[in-house]
């Protein structure tokens, strides 16, 4: 197979443990990588400084950043001056939809994906969501991504033509984190260059306590793979 | 009534004629609106100068304009620097989706009315497509609006809470241009705060041989309604 038979694909990079490893995922099954990163006016900015570092050592055919600024929206502890919820221990966080949940988020960036995966040429989009540790935020479900897939076809130029379909690829959408971890490692990632925390002070270090933090120190923990972040607390 | 009785709605306004109308139906429905723009890298940026002076005007509760860089996926003739392609009557104008079509840009238009009408706690948006004079863009047609509400339901808080219904109005989906020009005649509107050029000069006056010139200059003499526009040619 030369370089040109390869398929093209679009991965959403927030520079995560999810996202990283769902772009290992897609380069693995020989698509060609084009990552997609936004600057959306989130407080944990350092994630975007994690995306670079990750598309750097990794190499995709192409990595992009879109600025937008969805503060100006607001509605998330992630872009507003809401606390981020912070616990001990990842039982003490509650079953609901938390604050950190940005409305639309996953919507907005599939469609900037859509259009990007359009222009390429490819039906192919990658995103990391899972619906297992996804810390209740709705539009990390399969019947969501179900629904997106449908609309897509509707939306573009390609849908018209009947030429492709476009597919959500989300291979972690059953993994738990844990399982994503021991995944990633087997692929090579080295997970040191990813970011987790929603609220890392301004070197970039974790706090250790919100939702994000717990779950990465319960994958790794569940994984019995050393975690090599270096938490507050 | 009192004004905290009424719903609220977010409204797409671009500066055209169409969205303009779109808004000024809302308001005769009674919502109180939500305007919101997008500075997307557009060449005919002068549409947004029309979208305020607008918004002046016809007074909304709020208007945002929410910046973002599209040029960077490129693929149209909208934000690239490939020419916008120019005709001496509507009827030279091609029966194929134009190089005008800016890859999925209605899906993206509509994910940050979605994040704003959740932010906002209402389930209503307005969007001035039409699918007559649709100049055959595919995220004009009525069944891309369906497939779009039923991806908005599950994507969101508020439809996890089975709480509300997203409902994307599309008021002039079946209307010629004509018909949308009278209909804002009726509703008060100035129409030449409005602007539709793809392609205007410097000072913002427009080509008049673009396809959103011509479908223009027909709508307004169909109307039999002086078009207030000031042309190139």
């Amino acid at each position: 197979m030369t370089l040109s038979d390869r398929m093209k694909a679009v991965v959403l990079l927030s520079g995560g443990i999810d996202s990283t490893t769902c772009m290992a995922i897609a380069m693995a099954q020989n698509f060609q990588v084009y990552a997609m990163s936004f600057d959306y006016g989130q407080r944990h900015k350092f994630e975007l400084k994690a995306a670079k570092k990750i598309a750097a050592v990794m190499n995709p055919e192409e990595h992009i950043v879109i600025n937008m600024d969805l503060g100006i929206i607001g509605g998330s502890a992630l872009t507003d001056s809401i606390n981020v919820p912070k616990h001990r221990q990842i039982d003490e966080i509650p079953d609901t939809i938390p604050v950190t949940y940005v409305p639309a988020r996953n919507t907005i960036f599939l469609s900037f994906a859509l259009a990007w995966a359009e222009k390429l040429g490819t039906n192919n989009i990658f995103i990391g969501i899972n619906a297992i540790d996804y810390s209740g935020y709705p539009d990390c479900r399969p019947e969501y991504i179900d629904a997106f897939e449908k609309m897509a076809d509707l939306a573009t130029r390609a849908g018209v033509k009947g030429a492709i379909k476009f597919k959500i690829n989300t291979p972690l959408i059953n993994m738990t984190k844990a399982q994503i971890i021991k995944k990633g490692v087997q692929l090579g990632i080295d997970y040191s260059l990813t970011h987790s925390c929603y609220d890392p002070d301004a070197a970039g270090m974790a706090c250790g306590q919100c939702d994000s933090c717990l779950f990465r120190k319960k994958g790794f923990l569940s994984a019995g793979i050393d975690d090599p972040t270096i938490y507050k607390k």
